[in-house]
């Protein structure tokens, strides 16, 4: 290995560390309370070298989001956008109250084009839309979803009601945000229970 | 009047004065460019008045939106929850581009119940969900919506697309919001074209 490729790995490797420290304290203690020396110091990094690779705080964070992003599609083995699995998803997602937090308040910030979080959030949303579409389209294939809906019109309007259900359930009061968000989905998809029933079928592999 | 109630009375003066002001150049130049010393000025008020008044920025900014709500509301003469104006409302409402950035940064912050916006956003998602679903029941009295729908769930729903769709078209791309909420509207009301065009003449008048 030359020694510049052997550089930029090492840059690599602290960068991953970093974000890695970040999810961790994040999660721990809500993104409030971290603060940079922590994440430098249980990423084993100095708070200089923390800085140049990420210039601000809100960078730190985006790199959080991102590192969570990519534990959860590893550990699912694939990009989760089962249409069927959206109410169970979103009962969870609402739970792990610091990630959401964080994830509400950058959403919030990244409306701003010039905010470093909008890269972030703007790329989450087509991935998202790509991996819903395709998964209307694969139950259109199964005549579950009726051939007539367009499969990228009806990811938009479900991640949509998704994300604003969330916003309501945090300001509060609680609700059954499951329950909502399956509602919507039916009617999104003009699901019968017939065709619901199938859904969750063949979501579980029976 | 009591000298007390003189005194309670300038001091709400003072505080509209500087609600107002606060809006005006929130719409003006965006709350990032504000500064405290320029909303002071423009309502008259010393700067030790108006942190009498408003503790943080964050509550000035707070002021800000309701006093949008409460303008909003004398100017269509009474709370907006019609079902048939909601797409043409969320067109012109990501128009508003400054005022829609402060709302959404504040929404995103909100969802931490010790933010100063916790409670106005929780007010007014209640007071939202009220005006919509007493629409909804009026609309079902027309016999344009079925009667088997929970008005308060959908009055819910709706909501929520409306707020997801939101941040969709800000973090961007754009896309047409007001078709995408006008489906979801279809959708979870049910309306086939036919009561479509019977909700849009009902609202209309003719």
């Amino acid at each position: 290995m030359s020694q510049k490729r052997g550089q930029y790995a090492k840059s690599e490797v602290k960068r991953q560390a970093l974000a890695e420290s970040a999810l961790k304290l994040v999660q721990e203690k809500g993104h409030r309370a971290v603060t940079v020396a922590e994440i430098a110091a249980l990423a084993g990094v100095s708070e200089q070298s923390l800085f140049y690779h990420f210039p601000s705080k809100e960078h730190l964070f985006i790199a959080a989001l991102q590192q969570f992003d990519d534990e959860h599609i590893r550990a699912v083995g694939k990009e989760a956008g089962a249409v069927a699995d959206m109410g169970p998803r979103a009962e969870v997602g609402v739970r792990r109250t610091h990630l959401s937090r964080l994830f509400a308040e950058m959403s919030g910030a990244a409306v701003d084009h010039g905010h470093p979080a909008n890269e972030y959030f703007r790329k989450r949303l087509a991935r998202s839309l790509h991996v819903v579409s395709t998964d209307i389209v694969r139950l259109q294939g199964l005549e579950i979803v009726s051939e007539d809906i367009d499969a990228a019109s009806a990811a938009r309007r479900l991640l949509a009601a998704w994300n604003g259900l969330q916003f309501q359930w945090h300001h509060g009061p609680e609700f059954d945000i499951r329950a909502e968000l399956e509602a919507v989905v039916d009617a999104v998809l003009r699901l019968t229970a017939e065709k619901r029933a199938l859904l969750e079928r063949d979501f579980h592999g029976d």
